[in-house]
């Protein structure tokens, strides 16, 4: 029943998310940084907050008794088993430069299994979301099934990936070289996975994740294949 | 006379190069490396091919005296001061992993000097076009005219660049801590320059680029300030 419940709010929020970014959009973006250390810089933005308040909003108005954790506010608990995760804009440094690759990153889990997520792409028009057999995509309403690709070779693979700087320049040289021309190194946050999801890369390689950046997405890239 | 013809002809091409794509993408992408150096990389799929193919036949029916200069045909000279360059996939390899960051570039210049450009993103649903006083964007055919930012305070500026790989990466390391949390490495190829016109970002620093890479952004950069 939840569950049911669940994915159809799901369903719902990407033309919700879209025109509350287009209305939002009219004003400029305010970038502060929320790094404890002032040598590093992790940027947060008047929009990641004002997202993560709707998102929670529209949760809270649905389902008031499961937990919310998100990446700009504090944790909410549950009276029971549910939880949702928020990352109001996972790619905030691409959306503070107006890359269209940024995307909000919602999912649902129950007992800590994730179960159902969804990654919605406003500038990209598109979303990727998964049920509880298949993940989809849906590209100007338009919509495809998910399935990801079955390569294994080493030598013909295309791997993508993103070391958000833990390595330093020589280490992460070594480790490209030895992939050869199959690796690219793409900046291009949750649609690395989505694009794995799709069957369009055939793996992703990726360091220095956090809860709200991987559980939306681990339904959608178990579900295809 | 030749130059609004030349305009209204740019302006229609990102539907038919967007219905093209659609039809062919139903075919897989071959991928061949064209570099004469074995340890090089440097791919052309059969969708550069019959882009460019299809666009100089455009061109041709249109325009038959001008000049064609394109990534992956021979040029063909022409009998007036006119000539087309066309790179048809700008961002192969970002096309390759399915990154939606690729575009269609068609510049039109007299006696060598830029007047006109395109850059179209078939994926990103948005085409940016210059004519001879201005630039614009459509984004899924809501046009907004471009404008770009007049922040030249070191301090604060959004820097976004791509060497290339003609740097190694302590050089580039060297390179982008100058810059500090300003700079932003990303592989957009000519999106970078698009987000300068639309004043995204402040400016753009890039390596090894080619004559049908940079002549069909140098008007749409020029009239957006």
């Amino acid at each position: 029943m939840q569950y049911k419940k669940s994915f159809n709010f799901l369903k719902s929020l990407p033309t919700k998310l879209n025109l509350f970014y287009e209305k939002k959009s009219k004003f400029g973006i305010i970038v502060s940084n929320k790094s404890k250390n002032k040598k590093d810089f992790d940027p947060v933005t008047n929009f990641d907050k004002s997202f993560e308040k709707y998102i929670r909003s529209l949760i809270l108005k649905k389902f008031p008794m499961d937990a919310i954790i998100g990446e700009e506010y504090k944790d909410k608990n549950s009276r029971n088993d549910f939880k949702w995760s928020i990352d109001p804009i996972d790619g905030t440094r691409a959306f503070v430069i107006g890359a269209p690759t940024w995307s909000n990153l919602i999912g649902f889990s129950y007992k800590n299994k994730s179960l159902l997520g969804l990654a919605n792409f406003p500038e990209l028009y598109r979303y990727y979301i998964s049920d509880d057999k298949k993940s989809y995509v849906y590209k100007k309403g338009k919509k495809s099934v998910l399935k990801s690709s079955k390569n294994n070779n080493l030598k013909t693979i295309k791997i993508i990936g993103n070391f958000h700087g833990i390595f330093n320049f020589q280490k992460q040289n070594k480790i490209t070289k030895k992939f050869g021309s199959s690796f690219r190194l793409f900046s291009l946050d949750a649609l690395n996975y989505c694009l794995l999801a799709e069957g369009k890369v055939d793996a992703v390689i990726e360091a220095n994740l956090k809860p709200y950046d991987i559980l939306p997405l681990i339904p959608i890239i178990k579900n295809s294949g």
